[in-house]
């Protein structure tokens, strides 16, 4: 079936699965963890191939790690699952409750997006939490997982379907693409597909914000900066700037750029220098950055480990064990900078000056501002959503990591008893305008 | 200048438009209102021109009549301006407030979106409307009316722009373009526009969706329709449906198909041909409407008022003293038809069945669902949301009106003391997630 026919038939059963109970919807959840429990030999099996598949193709030994799908992993989403249906329905929700006039009584109450489609990596625990949230959210979704999980996600998908129809969801709740090719169909379906949440590499991100007239939620670069403040605790300051460079070198929630308060800077740069070093993370400094570093350690000592760039040079998301480094004269011009560079994800301030935290808080301009801790929070488990669909670092709709309120948008419902528009600008009639919530 | 010098300026100018407080904002609008107020002689000469323009050029009556700025329509934008001042605050607003942990504090918090691009049709008080809607939601707006009220346009800008930095508001929060060669160039600065709000007809909404990067809230067509169900009170179905035909014909809220449950079809069609006929409104209705209506109305007397289209013939916004007609067997077929065919835009059932009506108002995916009532009363104002930046039919970000709270979106605001994620991922420590609102 092509991937437009499927949009229209998921576009189709957008209404009845928006209408589902969240009995139902939750009863697929369970259904889902018991599925997955009980055919877990078969669902190992498969991803044993996609292992030994990916080891074949000489893939990166990070990569790998993350296509695995064992008892851990399961273990991991069924808890997901249990966490997310205990989760309060986020539909039917009353958010304004509001009388126009006697007798005319309008209510915004929130309600699923419709179709939406996630273009994702290969990680199989990311397909499960993707289509819970979903269903959870009364959601149809076409959903497309990176080809090195290949056989996995084929095994999940079937058993995550079965439970959903198995409840009483329609059929077209969830659909899986499997070809690339299919991408480039999804993208034309503007006209069935109400959302397309893309996870994945910079310029992959951007190559489907560029080619669809589809609304796109998500992120391309995430370039998270902290800034250390010259009224600072040294002994938070280098376990933040450690953990959020290192703890997960990949994650778009890493910090790339660290900008120092020049006043702390020739006591402070050697002693982080050093911490840096012994985690195996290269620095890129400007050149007042590299001159107190070399001539506090010893340019032959830390050779290699330490870079001298221009101050212009601090666009680039390493993803890797390497950070940019910069001085500035004071938190503004720390705002400065990151407005100007970061990527409007997640930017955090060190200092003990809780002013001047709050000043930093309002000004930057991100989805995550942060305040004495490290970048790498910013996540929806972390926030407590249940899990995540994606993070987005764009401002319309949903901001930051987005769970279930993220996948909701709402309706006007107005309840009348004959009302003409014409009896109240004649003025025989008027607004009262009268909150009930 | 430029409009990508001006909305850059407009970009740096934006964190500090974000930060002002609430007092400044609403002294903005005070100081806005006495402007107009104090130069209204002034204001009514440029305006003059304009009319004078229109009428040389020939331009349709319907469309003057919205050039026009007197005493009345100062008034209504003043109490417009002073009506918004009485909002809440929109920003600063505190939506989630959850400790995630012993001192590591999670709020969501409101904030503007930032740079806005609004384009809209030739209406001087629309300018003063969404000029002052932006500065109420602390967001800085570019914004371009129609070449119609350039006089108009020209003053009152200027009068609001010298209010608004009167009072403490940063220099580059408002801004003006005047040719329509600026919008391509507008439609160009991704990098420093958020948000695009166009407003104006169906062609020319497509064209900015088509043709930019930057996310766009409106809508193209307004497909509103009636379905009038065979239990139903006929002494409310026909002044409604006469009330969202011809209250405001050009408006994008205006009813343009009726969907008549076939049970009634007998007796109710040729009642609503004689009304909507007094009305001097066409009926182009399938072969059955029309059958029915020159049987009992006699072909002849009917003449030219009533034409028979196909049954396909139902994609089109008249905007003009024209209905569609068509029968359908049950309130599904008329939920089908309309989720098919219409614009998401707002849609009313007329029927004594409450049951039936909640079912309707569940499964028509549109941002407006009336019971009841005429589609017209789907306007901001109305709403009571002071004004409106225009209406969404997108179900991205807002939906339906756009007021304030249209206009605002969120950040995260973490609060620690030296957490670090390993933490937390080595078990050392674990979230709580403890909800405080």
């Amino acid at each position: 079936m092509s991937i437009e026919i499927l949009a229209k038939k998921m576009k189709n059963d957008s209404a009845s699965m928006a209408a589902s109970s969240v009995d139902t919807r939750n009863a697929a959840l369970t259904a889902i963890s018991e599925a997955l429990i009980k055919n877990k030999k078969e669902i190992f099996a498969e991803n044993e191939k996609d292992m030994a598949a990916a080891k074949e193709n000489k893939i990166a030994e990070a990569v790998v790690k993350r296509l695995k799908f064992d008892e851990h992993k399961l273990e991991d989403v069924c808890n997901g699952l249990s966490m997310l249906k205990d989760l309060s329905d986020p539909l039917g929700k009353v958010t304004l409750d509001r009388d126009l006039d006697e007798g005319l009584s309008l209510k915004r109450i929130t309600c699923p997006i419709g179709v939406i489609g996630v273009i994702f990596e290969a990680r199989p625990d990311a397909l499960v939490q993707i289509a819970s949230l979903c269903i959870k959210s009364g959601n149809c979704a076409l959903l497309k997982g990176g080809r090195e999980t290949v056989n996995t996600n084929r095994i999940l998908f079937r058993l995550i379907h079965e439970s959903a129809v198995s409840v009483g969801l329609p059929e077209n709740c969830l659909a899986q693409a499997e070809s690339h090719a299919e991408i480039d169909e999804l993208l034309k379906c503007d006209k069935y597909v109400d959302l397309l949440i893309p996870r994945g590499s910079n310029a992959f991100v951007r190559h489907i914000m560029d080619n669809t007239k589809i609304p796109v939620m998500g992120h391309a670069d995430g370039i998270c900066h902290i800034y250390v403040d010259d009224k600072f605790d040294e002994t938070i300051a280098i376990p933040i700037i450690i953990d959020a460079k290192t703890q997960y070198t990949a994650a778009c929630n890493a910090v790339e750029t660290l900008l120092v308060n020049r006043r702390i800077a020739g006591e402070f740069l050697p002693k982080l220098a050093q911490a840096l070093s012994e985690e195996n993370v290269r620095v890129r400094g400007t050149k007042e950055v590299t001159d107190i570093i070399e001539g506090a350690l010893g340019k032959a000592d830390i050779s290699g480990e330490v870079e001298t760039i221009g101050d212009d040079d601090f666009d680039t998301e390493y993803l890797a064990l390497t950070v940019g480094v910069k001085l500035v004269d004071d938190v503004d011009e720390a705002i400065a900078h990151i407005n100007l560079h970061g990527s409007h994800h997640t930017d955090s301030i060190i200092t003990t000056d809780d002013e001047r935290a709050e000043h930093f808080m309002q000004m930057v301009d991100s989805a995550g501002v942060y305040h004495n801790c490290s970048t790498r929070f910013s996540d929806g488990f972390r926030y407590g959503f249940g899990a995540e669909v994606g993070i987005s670092t764009g401002k319309i709709h949903a901001r930051g990591p987005v769970g279930l309120d993220g996948l909701t948008t709402y309706k006007y419902k107005l309840y009348g008893h004959g009302q003409t528009v014409g009896e109240y600008a004649s003025g025989k009639r008027s607004f009262h305008h009268v909150d009930k919530l």
